[in-house]
């Protein structure tokens, strides 16, 4: 990006006080700014950053009065982390939709749609009857398989898998390697020991502004006319495993690592941290936040819990426990020592 | 699929009661079958869904006898469980093995056979000396390096990357973006505190029916002429981690994300629940079952064993444990209580 | 490698006692070590073996003095243990180094440099602005963004994915399906509950002689101009995260399936064990060990201690309370036991 202080207080409907004529061309927190660069003060306990910083520009409250000198030129807004964050959106775009065209060679397959200005990088496979909208990025190698549906403004980064019937909304962004659509692990156990292996026939959802990271696995669901779901801005980190028609709610956030089994239902504007496990056949409420490593074994009804643990409780009540944990030898010594005095005690009064 | 219940029949060496011209397109859970589809009743307890399935057959016991009206055909079997699963195995396969021929671009090197009815995906890779079976499907993207042998009727999705030297059996099915032979993880330390590597020159083996989700990883053993092996029938999920020289038992099930260090060798039968690590250089007898985030560092001798916890131990023992652990707050309070009123009685006792 | 045992005397500067002529192919533990391999002799308490052994040679300490007859011959040196381990490398470099030449089809955009003797495998990707060094092995399906700078002598195995921008050193060996430079896990939270994507602008440097496994994944820096950096000799092992703007010291060690969450900052020489979880924001102290499956939630500051538990403790500390986290239930009955014959014996005093 490269615009001029003034462009930018127009895209914010803000007003400028200073020289609205510096070019811009990155954003940046206000404490590490320079020139060229924008910057926002929103929270006032950082005001002494906006008369220290390089940035060219800083986005400030309309009602923001200055009590020393400012160098930057300031953007008046009514309110500037939003007007920031509308910024950070703007130009992740102008960043990622650059790639335009064809590369030679790559595959497409009979009787596909594609729209316009998309990107289909070398090696990439598109398969039969695969629908594919607007302004979309495929990154070399990536995998489509047939009956494939993709929205508009879609990226799937390089070699991401789409098994056949995959189905992605807009704006959503997928990183390298990452798999969806892969069979769900389902095996009828025989009498002899082995397993017979269950067709796994339903598909991936991803509604829209869904962004996944890189090596990442979502399976399919089991039966015909299923769906393993992710709703509408979600956002998924690496290397997470999503099983069989699991449903992820809302605006959750799961970080990376973490792992859901099959067919649980996970709720709205949840927040898992890495390396979580989530057992099958769950429900977790809405606005759960579950800490790094944590078991959750069953289904979470109350709305809003800070949990951690295997299997989880109430983060407070965890590192209460586990802080007595650390000084279970202490206890068990105490406890020693009771029982040996008040066998003391209780012989010393038994021979009174 | 699409065939009559005659057919079905046929296939099950079973009996019609009813209409044997129906067509049936799929299967389904008993609670869940429609028209066109297929379900079974073995449970008695779930003899009720009979009398209100849409399903167009149901497979039953041939002694079965309807208390009520049932509109489907029954197909009259020795055991329906069983017959219900060959039939999933079937319609498995036949969805399963629809691709053939050859997309181009791809590449083969120099002296390499290939069987009958196989496919090969567009930027499919094949190195020098390699052998592959019958039937065999190779999705776009995969890779498989020199030396390599393949079954018959094995699948390799999109992307699987196969290093120098695997070894595949017979009807194994490897999921997309899975790597199997890449280096063991092994390093000579060095008196300056750096590292020297060390060649990794076994590689791997699968043996038949085995199934490996996606984005798994499974090193080659370390020294030429070993292998780190995959018995018969097992499963593996996503996402799994096996390094070298491990050996994994004949049907032993591993859910997503579990890890399993150099050298161990896991019994038959065994199941692991997702993210399990399991330190190297162990042995971990037949039928051990282990729950899900469990550490296991010490080999275990007896089979059939229920573990959890980290190190593991039996699971009903870590959840009394674990309950007492939520309740060590309140342990601590007795505790200290008690030493109150013990020092309170003791100096009463004196002071008498 | 064919060597005779002479060409490998002269390499490592020993003398040899027996025939110098015998051919070598391969190097082995002295106590599995057959006809026409190398083995190594350090420590006296394994010097039975070299009676045993049927090694073509064994290196041993130039002082050594055999007390029955040995078979093999013998290369005297300094220090038997480095100078198999140089001879390890060695090895390893001759192995690994075999491919050359360019394979078709595959891609190069414009404005690319590379050196002598590099490999280039069919359908690799090679983007615009793109500089690589020599003896760069490049398998099939490896995807290098643009502005990506490759050093010397580095392997990039079978569908890495290297993101615009990254930087690997030389000697640097990346394993199948590993992806460098996606995307960070950055999202503004808005109050209407969905968030905004940060743009990361920032790539990941590797600096001389790293080894990262098989689909692991490094995100990049979130700022232009900053980096996720990994630093000389460091070894990642298979299916780790390492988030934005991490930073991992000199020669440290990280088993499989670990997280290291944002901004944490690890050591140098620490050991990192399977499954571990690093919160973000952290500092980890040089020669920090921490076992398997542990979580760190706080910076370590102590060099050289030896952690284990979530979060983590001392090592020793986790295993005696644990062990006594399996007595609770008996620690409850005796507190229980207490109590009653507390009770009792003040009642008889009071009674008294």
């Amino acid at each position: 990006m490269e615009f001029t202080i003034k462009q930018i207080a127009e895209m914010l409907g803000g007003v400028v006080k200073g020289d609205t004529s510096l070019k811009i061309n990155m954003l940046a927190k206000i404490q590490e700014a320079r020139v060229g660069q924008i910057a926002f003060l929103s929270n006032p306990k950082y005001e002494h950053f906006i008369y220290e910083t390089s940035a060219s520009a800083v986005i400030v409250r309309k009602d923001f009065i200055p009590k020393k000198e400012v160098k930057s030129s300031l953007i008046m807004v009514d309110d500037p982390y939003s007007s920031f964050t509308v910024l950070l959106e703007e130009y992740h775009k102008m960043i990622s939709f650059q790639k335009e065209g064809v590369e030679e060679p790559c595959f497409i397959g009979n009787n596909c749609t594609t729209g316009r200005s998309i990107y289909r990088g070398a090696f990439s496979y598109i398969g039969n009857n695969v629908k594919i909208g607007d302004n979309v990025k495929i990154y070399p190698h990536t995998y489509i398989g047939d009956n494939v549906v993709i929205g508009n403004n879609t990226i799937l980064h390089a070699n991401v898998k789409l098994y056949a019937g995959t189905v992605l909304g807009n704006h959503c962004i997928i990183h390298a390697g990452t798999v969806l659509g892969s069979d769900g692990f389902g095996f009828a156990p025989q009498e002899d020991g082995t397993y017979k292996t269950i067709p796994q026939l339903g598909n991936v959802i991803l509604e829209d502004n869904i962004t996944i990271g890189a090596n990442t696995v979502i399976d399919c669901a089991t039966l015909s006319g299923d769906s393993t779901v992710v709703r509408k801005g979600a956002k998924l980190d690496n290397l997470i495993q999503i099983a069989h028609n699991v449903e992820i709610g809302k605006n959750t956030v799961i970080a990376a690592q973490t792992g859901i089994a099959g067919s649980t239902k996970i709720g709205e504007n949840c927040v898992f941290a890495g390396q979580v496990g989530i057992a099958g056949h769950l429900i977790i409420a809405n606005q759960t936040s579950v800490g790094a490593q944590a078991g959750i074994s069953k289904s979470i009804k109350e709305e809003g819990q800070k949990l951690i643990g295997y299997p989880v409780i109430d983060v407070k009540e965890y590192f209460r426990s586990y802080a007595l944990f650390k000084q279970l030898p202490d206890i068990n010594i105490r406890l020693r020592q009771l029982e040996q005095k008040l066998a003391a005690a209780t012989s010393t009064v038994k021979t009174d």
